[in-house]
């Protein structure tokens, strides 16, 4: 026996740059294992008012001074710090009922998920404070008249109000692009497992990596804060569906159209393939799916399968597989050596769960497991709030209603047997609307037809085969990169998603106006916008002296035949429409020979480069290229080389610059446009 | 005398693929400028619960069956059809009050909506049925498992409850990005002017052009419509925020978490800048905007100019030449000659907004017009709902309440001073969030500082000066291309903005496995995808012959010093870090000389490109080139060119192909990744 002991102390909140505990003793939470308590939680005598304007003044000001990096920066500090700090996390997480692996998720998923955004952010989003949101719209046939939309932080507090299953990483997956969007937040942890996401933000605290007030907790009742909500807040939910919706019609959130967004449980369905039958690949795929999805977190996870949508004929097959797998799965005290699985969050969660499963039985019946009399290898039998696996089995799943509206949220899912791809498909819809489907199959006619059948009502689709077994990140599994959350009854909310999770924290407005207005909002140079040709060469300014619209005018070079034919020799492409006049007549783009469109670059690259040693140090890659009109023999090129962006990296000594390039002929009408990507030393040597 | 007689008729609703009129009478609606009936409306009797299933079922199914392309091409037709009958649609348009050039704004700005969708649909969208979002997200180092986010339309119908001021526009604004994602409609027009909307679509329905059930019409009370809406299906709502929360909040719509996009009213601030003084251009075109915004469509305009934000110094001259404008607009009936500015749309719309005027003297009072005695130059005074232009000044707007709250839906703004850029600001967020803003400055530094800070409580603001003066589309005018929509008090909701609009009617969702079953779903080939590179050379297959997965493995060439000089000389770019060893060797990037970029991907055409006349015709761009390793003399280069992307235009004897392209060295490490694009022919000659 290796429990850690904690003195049950009481929670206390983090608000208002300082921690205090509620007027009164409040709630007791219990070790889900053996009944005894934890902590006490209450919030009782805190201002709320104050709560969110110390966040949004306080908070919202401090983050938004910092730019994209230093924010993804600030990220990656603070997971490293988290990651030093975990085994304090994993100790006080068994009380919660987590295994050691369900805490890994929880702990070292969420921390994860910190590292990600700290990464990508750095990697997907400019050095700046203001984000662009798509490409210029030109107004104006004279460019004098242009538009760009731009991504701005609300100026609000993100209240995030999270679910028991995961106190870490529930947190922190709404923490990290809030915090990266320059919003502060609010963390509202469900009672019931608040004491682990207390340790950690008490631990995030001491680093003081984060401004003061860019994180505020409240362990207990939110009381009147979210009355107090207005239009640059955000409000977030992840729990159930009737909670959700209630606060979700709060008097404040609507009238002042408060984001919200909100993840509920939902009947997630896998789907077996026709093609994958017993003694396939596939199947044991499924078959351990299932199960590590039944009996991870308990069940209690909101991705987890609920329904299994298997061909008819491989059910038998199918149940007996998942039955014996099931069966070893030895429940107990999660702090104890060999348990597969812990309890259930509290005793209140395992009645709810055993009731649901009755609702379950109108239209299924148990084929696994016994849920009034639990078997366990350890824990304490009365004040445990243990569960073992239990398997449903429903014969006529077209039919049934509670099969697809009941969620039992704990180690329970429902077999339903199909016949055909558009049977399964309509079966998964059954569920209103998903967080996530998996489908197991190595069919690739199967897939297509199964997933762009799901897809509408999923935010999320796994493909499980023989190839990504290995690297699968299975069925339940939120990444940050990818979306999470699902229409219909899954809430419809979207979270994550990479940078798309960091915009819903920031508000798009679209910005018209002449291009050098609109450039100097920006940052961004734009056609149309004024241009400085004067002074030298914009290649022998370092960052330090760069501005955005200094702009190189080159001399002109005529292209000759003889350079075609070089060109084709020296390089071997001897495509026809550059060697043979003919042939290249009768192509409907051409009027007969024309210079190769790598051509042109290469002359275009020889017209704008200043050779010498400098603090433009590489040209790393081309944008958008576009040959926009045929270059003949004879045809004069000269290029317009404006500097676009500049993008100083933080920890670096040097950044990008990106450089309009525009080549036109002896008409002036553009040939080639492309941006030059180069590499730029901050200072001069 | 002009006026279009119509004899007043009993609208009728085009719902399940047929006109119906309601079992009553119905309420008369009523000629804005004379009182007389137009028409009646009801709608008793309609089986809603059957409208949807039909929209669902018919309309979805068939739209769904067309490419993005197809769809656009259908707007087009549309567009193109209903201009052809845009006189009939203007002579109605003069009995809901508006002038010639009102009715301008809701018919050809609606038309051109359209027509701007069908164009851009086919620019900016593939011509598939499955939208990609965003890039192939690598989930595992050896590429056996990744993701890629899709787009899929919603299976449901979208409901459109419109405003009445624009007939014509509001309905074509949510119906262009609504059927371009394969949606089907239901519209429901404020009654007050549904004659000119039913007028509209029984034109369109004349056409032919829609398949079935992808339009239906409610001329009259949607009855239950909304208490059977589910997850799949839209509502969008445009008028006042009361009925707008009413809807949000209605049972069936919280509990399916129904998507609910809400355009209100908002109190839209212009901003003088303090450059802008009397005399200055920006001050003249001020003055213009807003009395521009203040008199179309009689103010009746959610966009239009209800705070007019100014430099103290300047308030008395700006309100002076705002009086004198305004006192020459004259009102009376549109229909007649010399009319600038029509009624309001009823009698009792002008009893609102005279009540809402006598909210605002709380803290402004008027100086320009009399709300209570109109002064008409034509039109029944009794039966017209005429009302001048009126202008309020408020002295303490910092103070103020009434003159940020309150709405009078008219002709009418009050005038607010300000003294610094950040009390502009404060002033315009006092709005509590609006759908655009203005600013009127030739200054970039107060543009950038007061359009950052309006950004986070708009979604669009206009900057207005001497540059853009001839070809800005002005303050109160969403466009296609650009976000429509406000946060806070302007709804939450965002409309149009390009294919950002088309997205709100679909599902995203995030498809994970193996690349090869990700490509089966998506139609693209991704790395890690079963590639095919047996048979023929792929530049040699037609768009009917081509594969994605199709894929060439070139030669070798050995890149030489002689190469580089060579390349060099040829073409002028003698970069030192290809021509002076120990200069390459001082860059932070290079070890020693390195060939140039260009010659990388010059080379590498030489080895892909097959010479011959055949169904490639032209290579006419270049995306996402990275450079990712240097290349030194001696070092060899191979391409793997795989067929990504096959993209048959819907209306041409060619497509889009595009071409992955990867070049690795003699250790197969990748030195450069780049896509080529191409256009090939749709059959072999």
């Amino acid at each position: 026996m290796n429990i850690s002991v904690r003195q049950p102390g009481r929670l206390e909140s983090y608000v208002c740059g300082g921690w205090v505990a509620g007027s009164k003793e409040g709630n007791a939470l219990l070790d889900a294992s053996t009944g005894t308590p934890v902590a006490f939680i209450d919030s009782t005598g805190i201002d709320f008012t104050a709560v969110l304007a110390y966040g949004r003044e306080k908070g919202g000001s401090a983050l938004r001074r910092l730019s994209f990096h230093e924010r993804a920066l600030m990220l990656k500090a603070l997971g490293m710090a988290l990651l030093e700090r975990k085994d304090e996390f994993y100790a006080l997480s068994t009380a919660t009922g987590a295994t050691k692996a369900d805490s890994w998720i929880d702990i070292e998923g969420g921390i994860g998920t910190l590292l990600s955004y700290a990464s990508k952010g750095r990697r997907e989003l400019p050095n700046t404070r203001v984000l662009l949101d798509g490409d210029v719209e030109g107004l104006s046939k004279d460019n004098s008249f242009s538009a760009q939309h731009i991504l701005t932080p609300l100026l609000g507090v993100a209240v995030h109000i999270n679910a028991y299953n995961f106190p870490c990483w529930g947190m922190l997956e709404k923490l990290a692009p809030t915090l990266l969007a320059g919003v502060p937040a609010i963390i509202k942890p469900a009672s019931q497992t608040a004491y682990l996401t207390e340790l950690m933000v008490r631990r995030i605290i001491e680093t003081s990596i984060l401004p003061k007030g860019s994180l505020q907790l409240i362990c207990g009742s939110t009381g009147d804060l979210l009355d107090h909500v207005d239009g640059q807040d955000i409000v977030t939910f992840t729990g159930s569906a009737t909670t959700g919706q209630r606060l979700k019609t709060g008097k404040a959130i609507v009238a002042n159209s408060v984001r919200f967004t909100m993840e509920a449980d939902s009947l997630n369905a896998a789907v077996l393939g026709l093609d994958a039958a017993p003694g396939t690949d596939e199947f044991e795929l499924f078959v351990k799916e299932v199960v590590r999805e039944m009996t991870v977190k308990a069940g209690q996870k909101c991705t987890a399968i609920r329904r299994v949508i298997a061909p008819r004929s491989y059910t038998e097959a199918l149940v007996a597989s998942l039955r014996d797998r099931l069966a070893k799965t030895s429940v107990g005290n999660p702090a104890d050596e060999g348990v597969r699985m812990g309890p259930l969050a509290s005793l209140d969660q395992r009645d709810e769960v055993r009731a649901r499963i009755r609702d379950l039985m109108a239209d299924a019946e148990i084929v696994s497991g016994d849920p009034e009399n639990p078997a366990i290898v350890s824990g304490d039998a009365a004040g445990g709030a243990f569960l073992n696996p239990v398997l449903l089995y429903c014969d006529k799943p077209a039919a049934a209603g509670a099969a697809h509206d009941v969620e039992a949220f704990g180690p329970v899912s429902t077999v339903m047997p199909y016949e055909t791809a558009e049977e399964a498909v309509y079966l998964a819809r059954r569920g209103k609307g998903s967080l996530v489907s998996s489908v197991f199959t190595n069919d690739s006619g199967f897939v297509q037809e199964v997933v762009l059948g799901l897809a509408p009502y999923h935010g999320r689709v796994v493909i499980g085969n023989r190839v990504s077994a290995k690297s699968s990140t299975g069925h339940g599994s939120p990444l940050p990169g990818l979306v999470h959350g699902g229409p219909g009854r899954a809430g419809g909310g979207e979270e994550l998603g990479g940078m798309r999770g960091v915009k819903h924290y920031m508000q798009r407005t679209a910005v018209q106006g002449a291009p050098s207005m609109l450039a100097a909002v920006t940052g961004k140079w734009l056609p149309g916008a004024a241009a400085n040709s004067d002074g030298p060469h914009p290649f022998r300014k370092s960052l330090a002296e760069l501005n955005v619209g200094d702009q190189l005018i080159t001399a002109s070079r005529t292209v000759t035949l003889d350079d075609i034919e070089h060109f084709a020799n020296f390089t071997g492409d001897t495509f026809y429409a550059h060697m043979d006049e003919e042939a290249a007549k009768a192509n409907p783009f051409f009027e007969g020979r024309v210079a190769h469109g790598y051509l042109i670059v290469s002359f275009a690259a020889g017209l704008f480069v200043d050779p010498d040693p400098g603090p433009v140090l590489a040209n790393y890659g081309v944008d958008n290229l576009r040959f926009l009109k045929p270059v003949n023999p004879g045809d004069m090129l000269k290029v317009q080389l404006t500097c676009k962006e500049i993008n100083p990296r933080a920890s670096a000594e040097h950044g990008e610059v990106r450089w309009d390039c525009l080549v036109t002929n002896q008409n002036g009408e553009p040939v080639a446009q492309y941006d030059v990507l180069t590499m730029v030393a901050k200072v001069g040597k």
